[in-house]
């Protein structure tokens, strides 16, 4: 069995497809090596020597030292060196070098070679005494640290390492470390071995073999060390075998002035702009480049600082792109006039890039559109759609405290407390944050109009934040830092008390809180999304629809490329002023007659809601949902707002108090609220579908197609939905009678919510009467495991950690619990009736991996908030290419 | 097709399996006559025909009329009597009977045949003018009112006819109908053909045949009268095709001293003693008996008075139990010392008579030991388990108002308004009823100690009406009607004020409450009972638990004849006094080690406990289940509990209600509470381990066998058990090895409760890690079907009456919904585990249908209250016998 891989400058023994075994540095090397690519010549020991060494209490396979004496000779061989030599020593790096990339995790051991001994050599063959006993003194320190142990013992110890340097610097009077002479630098390599000695009782070893011995074990050692196990667990990195060695010869940038050190991307990583991009130092090593003490230099000077260079790097260029067909990120070292390339790797970009570059690379034949829509992620899509801090300001900004990202964006304006201000601030043209301890229903005009939202109790899923995601609002929710006054009109955190008018700053994409005001940069769709989703619609079969309320939510949401509405909510038109008082009213009453008064009261405005949705939407499907919420939603539970309300409706506060306490609920979320409200209140469904068929009728007659499709919520028996649907037609064959209009016109389809975990388990009798089903994931995931959205806090994060969930239920579907329920009602309900349309309307149908598992099971649609249609349209399109 | 069947003494053309076609009475009356016993000769006019007449807008089959001649002359031939006969008449009865009983709502015509003429006739035969005229009169009237329609128009009206009878007692001086003399009854016969001719105008047939078709089609179309419709809802009456209808020869008890009526058992109803018993009245008719104006005679003195007629009624006594082998219920006439049996019917009996008539008659091989089973109803088994008021005193006493029936039996007492009052009354000797608006878990203490429990709000399955089930308790639940002033200590209802320590008395079978003392009788279950249920021990399969939480209750479920425990509820322990501050320490201790602090307090009570449990159940299986409910409950959530709280444990009020506030929540079913605080907090579950397990080992020691199911609640997902299973199991192992035990001594299980519904759909990946899965089908009925049990009072008595579910789920398992999921998680689980132990500890697992439904899908025990393990006993064996 081989353990050890080769490669050098056209040969090599490995290649990139071959990261598990190599880890993804060793393969890329091998497969630059094999393109012809100048890399610093090397070996790879395998992960399978890893995996050996840990299931074998740190012994190696018998073979492998004789493997890696070859290999070396190898290595002597290509660089002319040898190892150990004293004139002219062969020195190598060893890194680790995992399939999957853990940046920082794992251990790395630089110019080992170096002794006592070679290091003369190396001043020798290097002509500068003073690099050469800065190489040795470095190797000492990491050795020490690495291989031998010498390192801080609590995070309060210095680095010993770092202290003896620090004494010689002050004993010096100098600061940094270049100020340091020849003499200096060789002091400090034996007070390092001194400390090593005295420390821990060994010596640095003097022979290279055992050096490199020591840093193979050291870097298979790292593998299992406690933060890159914590790394990989929080990344979710499982089924790797173990960690690679890369030992490679050492190439210096830093040894004068023909030498230096850069990193270049293939295109521009910021716009995608298909330009050479990149920055270099002069006689400098990779760690110069990225500490910030020198200025690096832009690629172009190279042209005229070292031509050839130039040139050879340009042609690299062209090589590594026409053979990965994407934008690299590279790593190069010039020694001595000569270009190493040291790594290759797609090179991360921002979402503008990633979009133009993979409808360029598509445009320019480089790649075909689908590779072209894998290139682009739904994330990318999220970053494009929402405002963003102009990141250099936000830098400098005083950062409050730190919450929940509940909904991504940029926003920043004085703070107000209550949605009134809120609303009164906006139309005094001013710009505010909504902070709230939590929102409620009542809150939502203040919301729409606010920059951005503010909450210190709730989740990523409470009332906040899906609304606010829902709005496409900026909202960190859950900052439990902060402590808000109402009375005071006061914000206190972390020392600083804000006053009600004083300016905040919110990330929702970070959940970053910051004082005072950011300039931010705005969103824009630009020309190569459109053509992107254009490509991503060719593909999808899956439909897109949006969940909006308002005719303006329905035009955003056409604009983005819905093709239809898939929920509106027309609870959220009960709280426009206006109408809240005919709602209340309505509740208020003592009996149907009372309750039909005020019913009255909303028709026309309810119907004059949906022909503006009619109107935008131009024969797009429209599906809406009955009255959802409890009616205590929409009393006040205060007493000063009972007073004002019972005022206004003209009944005394106790009675508006009295009903308060009747509609009280343990738990509201398993109350009187849905399809629950239709049946003990038919006059309240009456006048719904009322409103909507008489809007279809008044659009019809515009000329107009409509496309209704009335739903009803919560149901959990078929006799539900029997009951609801009988009242449908019934009014609804009224009123087209009375139009003399007929259902042709008018198609309307009557449907329902799947929510109800007994809904799914009967759904093939729900189907009897259903013609289509809209699957309410958030509520079936509520019932389904048995958790509140609104309490979940308390423990889901705990139970994420822990991987009992991977993902909190609310915004990844939890496909194999409530995933099966909704896998089980698709195949009940298409057993009854084989035309049934299937939907989904909750949090997960904007998000990406539930989507996949959407399409996987044959939903005809995904349904999300307008601001998440062009990434669901991405992840339908990437749920086909990726089956 | 034949229409009509005829029967007379000897002869019949129709026997008892043909209900269906001619109903309850004319099957019957058919049976008896073909068995030689002397009933009035007569017809049955089949319910087909009551379905053409429905179908037929009123008409009759072409060949009815002829049928009916042909059976009036066979009527004739058997009377000797002709119909219209001036000189020796034939009179009918003519009567409803559909094949289910429902008495009272069709009607009746008696005495048909006689006009001006044939009374003439009766005058003679019968040698009686004045009955002739009483006859003649109450024909008019009754056909006046079921025929012509001469009856009240509203409730407030006064009947025509009784106003005519009342207005002529008047003007005679007389009081009573019997004061009447034969002119008067004269006089009274014309008022009333005057009344029907002025306020009909129509006569009063003088043809009796048109008479006959008038009755006949007066009962046919009584049918479908509204209270006939209400009463086959309410009874849930379904697929019946209509009423028969009967036309018997009348005969008479009131034509003399030779006549007679009356009512007799074959068994004493009552006691079931194997006695012949019944009453009778001579020369009366049987509404004389009803009506309670004479005094009827015990039947044994008919031996003396008629010895001819005693003989042969004892003759058709043992006739009918040796063909029907059930105790009879039989009405019978003697016309001038002529015996007759009007009909027969399995007689009505008390659940005490039921059980020694189902055990006697088994025994004397009148039937098997199954049939004995089946006679007996769950109900019967309930009424016989719980004490009851002495029924006439109940009569007497002054009804208060009327609740839910919510826990059966019957209770007197003081009334006292808090727990805390409860207690300490009792401790001074006083009997107390506890009177809450609602009841919660602090309040458990009082109610254990009263003997019965009222409440204001709340549904069958609020929290009093669940504990006080559990606890065998009498309660009514859910008196809307009384105002409870905390303050004033009263309690108002219906103009009365009840002060705290006045006595009221609860009858928790009917949901009556009552003003001052009534008092009761005990239960006691007698060897009969006892009999009857090792019979059903036999037979049934699946196995019988109870939900125990104290040793006391383990001793009365043992002694109903529990087979182990299915569901210890660990936190009802808790509240206990001397627990409870221990368990608030623990909830409001800052950290882990605070808390430990705490639990190390509980363990030797817990500890305790259990051994307790242990020792009662001796040797049978303990299933105890991990502290369950939310933590929130443990506290106080009044100011004034919270300081007392704050000074015993020695910390601030404000901390007190902090904790408050941060553990509320806004859905609690959906929250904090079952395996999530076990996975929070392990080191409660450690404690709860330990103190089981250490309980186990000291019993064990005392060499008692042992052996605990432990488990854990509310798991939805697999790693959730997976957690918990690695804790029990690693705690379980240090315990039994530090006491030098092993697992074969104390053989305990781990297991979960399968009730939130992700649990029942991946019951298969949980089957990996539970060898028991126990149903809790209270919460997998809140969860599947979204009703909160607490809220779900609005909407569902609604949801009952508009048959959205035929019962309230939470009383009879949802089979069709939440049943599917209970099967459905036996399959998986089974697949997964083949041997896994499978039952049921919900509310559900003492209702004998559900019992059934377990039964069917092959769960190994049902789990219930002690006081419902009989009737869980017995509906086993009835699922068996069923099948």
């Amino acid at each position: 069995m081989k353990h050890i891989y080769f490669f050098s400058k056209g040969e090599s023994e490995g290649n990139s497809s071959m990261k598990e075994l190599l880890g993804g540095k060793g393969a890329n090397l091998a497969e630059m090596a094999g393109l012809g690519i100048p890399v610093p010549p090397g070996f790879t020991l395998s992960t399978e020597v890893c995996r050996y060494y840990d299931e074998h209490d740190g012994s190696y396979p018998d073979s492998l030292g004789e493997e890696l004496k070859e290999n070396l000779c190898k290595l002597e061989k290509a660089t002319g060196k040898r190892f150990g030599d004293p004139s002219n020593p062969l020195l190598v790096s060893v890194r680790s070098g995992a399939a999957v990339s853990m940046p920082g995790m794992m251990d790395t051991v630089l110019n080992l070679g170096l002794t006592d001994e070679t290091a003369k050599g190396l001043i020798a063959t290097a002509g500068n005494e003073r690099f050469a006993y800065d190489s040795y003194r470095r190797l000492v320190q990491m050795y020490g640290d690495v291989v031998l142990g010498l390192r801080p013992q609590s995070e309060t110890d210095i680095d010993p390492f770092e202290k003896l340097l620090g004494t010689l610097k002050a004993r010096k009077g100098v600061k940094l470390d270049t100020e340091l002479d020849v003499s200096d630098l060789r002091e400090l390599v034996a007070l390092f071995k001194a400390a090593i000695r005295e420390q821990l009782r060994v010596e640095f070893p003097q022979d290279p073999a055992k050096q490199l011995w020591g840093a193979i074990t050291a870097v298979f050692k790292s593998w299992n060390n406690p933060r890159a196990i914590k790394y990989r667990e929080i990344n979710e990195i499982h089924g790797l075998i173990g960690t690679a060695v890369n030992v490679q010869a050492m190439v210096f940038g830093n040894m004068g002035e023909r030498c230096g050190t850069g990193v270049a991307f293939t295109r521009n990583p910021a716009t995608g702009e298909n330009l050479f991009y990149g920055e270099y130092l002069m006689n400098a090593q990779g760690e110069d480049v990225v500490a910030g003490i020198r200025t690096p230099q832009p690629i172009e000077t190279l042209r005229n600082v070292f031509p050839k260079v130039y040139s050879e790097l340009t042609d690299i260029r062209e090589k590594l792109e026409d053979h990965y067909h994407d934008m690299q990120d590279v790593e190069f070292t010039i020694e001595d006039g000569n270009l190493y390339i040291l790594q290759t790797r797609a090179g991360k970009r921002t979402a503008a890039a990633a979009v133009r570059m993979a409808v360029e690379m598509a445009r320019d034949g480089t790649i075909d559109k689908q590779e072209a829509l894998l290139r682009v992620t739904p994330e990318h899509i999220e970053q494009l759609l929402h405002p963003t801090f102009d990141p250099q300001e936000e830098q400098k900004a005083i950062q409050l405290t730190k919450g929940l990202p509940a909904s991504p964006g940029a926003a920043t304006g004085a703070v107000v407390l209550s949605a009134e201000e809120a609303e009164k601030a906006v139309q005094e043209g001013e710009k505010v944050i909504l902070v709230r301890v939590e929102t409620s229903p009542e809150d939502i005009g203040g919301m729409h109009v606010a920059e951005g939202v503010l909450t210190a109790r709730g989740g990523m899923t409470s009332h906040a934040a899906v609304v606010a995601r829902g709005m496409g609002k900026c909202c960190v929710a859950g900052a439990g830092e902060i402590a808000i006054d109402y009375n005071a009109a006061t914000v206190s955190v972390g020392g600083h008390t804000i006053n009600r008018g004083d300016s905040i700053s919110l990330n929702g994409s970070t959940g970053d809180v910051y004082l005072g005001e950011i300039p931010t940069i705005a969103a824009e769709l630009s020309g190569n999304v459109g053509t992107l989703l254009a490509w991503a619609d060719e593909i999808r079969r899956l439909g897109v629809r949006a969940n909006a309320d308002t005719p303006q939510d329905a035009a955003t949401a056409v604009k983005f490329g819905a093709e239809g509405i898939g929920l509106c909510r027309t609870e959220h038109m009960f709280f426009e002023e206006g109408r809240i008082v005919a709602v209340r009213e309505m509740i208020l009453a003592d009996d149907e007659t009372g309750r039909r008064e005020a019913l009255n009261k909303l028709l026309p405005m309810q119907r004059s809601d949906f022909e503006g949705l009619f109107r935008a939407m131009e024969g797009r499907p429209v599906t809406i949902r009955f009255l959802d919420p409890p009616l205590h939603e929409f009393l006040p539970h205060n007493e000063e707002g009972q007073r004002e309300v019972a005022q206004v409706i003209g009944v005394s506060a106790e009675q508006v108090r009295e009903k308060v306490d009747a509609l009280h609920e343990f738990n509201p979320m398993l109350g009187h609220r849905g399809c629950r409200l239709g049946i003990t209140y038919p006059e309240i469904s009456e006048m719904q579908v009322r409103a909507i068929i008489e809007a279809a009728c008044n659009v019809h007659t515009e000329g107009i197609a409509v496309l209704p499709e009335i739903m009803v919520p919560l149901v959990g028996s078929v006799k539900e939905l029997i009951l609801q649907r009988e009242l449908i037609e019934h009014i609804a064959t009224d009123v087209l009678a009375g139009r003399g209009l007929t259902k042709k016109d008018i198609p309307y389809m009557i449907g329902t919510m799947i929510e109800v975990p007994r809904a799914a388990i009967t759904a093939d009798e729900i189907a009897q009467e259903a013609e289509f089903f809209s699957f309410g994931t958030n509520d079936l995931t509520q019932m389904g495991c048995g958790f509140s959205r609104d309490d979940a806090g308390n423990f889901l994060k705990d139970y994420v950690v822990k991987g009992i969930y991977a993902h909190d239920p609310f915004q990844v579907l939890d496909q194999n619990g409530v995933g099966k329920l909704v896998e089980m009602a698709c195949k009940l309900g298409r057993k009854t009736r084989p035309d049934i349309e299937l939907g989904i309307c909750g949090e997960h149908g904007g998000e990406p991996s539930s989507i996949k598992f959407f399409h996987g099971i044959g939903l005809d649609y995904v349904s999300c908030s307008p601001y998440r249609v062009p990434i669901a349209r991405l992840a339908a399109a990437h749920a086909v290419l990726k089956e």
